[in-house]
């Protein structure tokens, strides 16, 4: 039997970090088990049904996957007046439309990647590419017109802002010309503050995690 | 302003449909937007960053997105007793495991069907096809191991139960030889107990929502 609480995953996946600095901010003590959904497929499947990460391996043994489920069950533990998920309405479906614009911008980012380096040659298509580089954009535009000053959803930290920062992390370190500098100053600048707080710190952006998955920088 | 509720989306997207069931089980009124990713996407666009559906515009105008954040917001004004989510654990994080091993199924299919119905002619990747045929036999061999009887956890109906059963009828309608008969004989009694409750029957699967924005029935 497990002792310790086990986070699956690698620093590079927005989906895995944003679990991580939520840990770490709740103060949750975790090991991290470092295995690729690309390397370590088959490992993947049978530690979950989907292959995917993040899976949290409870100190019993019980495993949860995904990131979302994850945190309700964090957010469920934390005290009420820590939690990074209000209770009351509006402010909660308002940190819930942040926070799924958020996951979708570090989906459709993830996307646009499987389809330039992941995908076998020669089989690329421009339009679905440019789909998502619409939806992509769109995003940005949208978090950016939120202001963030310097969270997303009035005065205080959520998982919304979380999200953002770690989506708009994943995306500088792995596709930086879809962030062009001074194109979205407000989320800069709420990346920078987030990225500098003790829970990010904690968990950081993994370049190394990433190349032992097999990832290489490419252009565009 | 607007006076009612409007569901954006097609009733052949298990997203949008998860949530319509939903709101039948609730007796949430609310009209509907027939609103295509596809065919309408400048307008998707418009309604929410991602270009996605499901949108869920509230009575005074204000808009939610995704299919978790606007069921949030659902179970939340539901009463204690009608509630689809659990507040208590480990109950809770059994139904959003299931719900998030449901939801994975669908992205799953719907990435398999863009693969093969909707991008350009010579860009499929049969390694990526076959990866995603890989997930999603190890998800539905998952939830068969659940063994529905006929829900998925414990006694009582949750929106785990909608979201498997909605996926289920998604695949079964446009991908059906993924889901050959007799290979997962407690699913399909599962979907058939569900689709038979009035919330359901209320929001059926549409097969002219479907070919309306461009689908073709296709093999494999």
């Amino acid at each position: 039997m497990t002792r310790k609480t086990v986070l699956v995953g690698q620093y590079d996946s927005p989906f895995v970090r944003r679990v991580a600095v939520v840990m770490h901010y709740y103060g949750v003590a975790f090991g991290r088990r470092v295995l690729s959904t690309f390397a370590d497929f088959d490992t993947m499947l049978e530690l979950g049904p989907l292959g995917k990460v993040p899976i949290l391996v409870l100190a019993g043994g019980e495993r949860l996957w995904d990131s979302r489920a994850i945190l309700d069950f964090l957010h469920g533990r934390a005290s009420p007046g820590q939690s990074l998920l209000p209770h009351e309405e509006p402010r909660r479906r308002q940190v819930l439309r942040v926070e799924a614009a958020a996951v979708g911008l570090a989906e459709k980012a993830y996307e646009r990647g499987i389809e330039l380096a992941r995908r076998a040659p020669g089989t690329q298509d421009p339009t679905w590419i440019a789909r998502l580089e619409r939806q992509i954009a769109s995003t940005l535009a949208w978090l950016e017109l939120q202001r963030p000053a310097p969270f997303l959803v009035g005065p205080s930290f959520s998982v919304g802002d979380v999200t953002a920062a770690v989506a708009l992390t994943y995306i500088k370190e792995k596709w930086p010309q879809l962030l062009p500098p001074g194109a979205f100053p407000a989320l800069e600048m709420h990346r920078t503050v987030c990225e500098a707080m003790p829970a990010f710190q904690a968990a950081p952006y993994s370049a190394t995690e990433a190349a032992q998955s097999g990832w290489r920088p490419q252009r565009p």
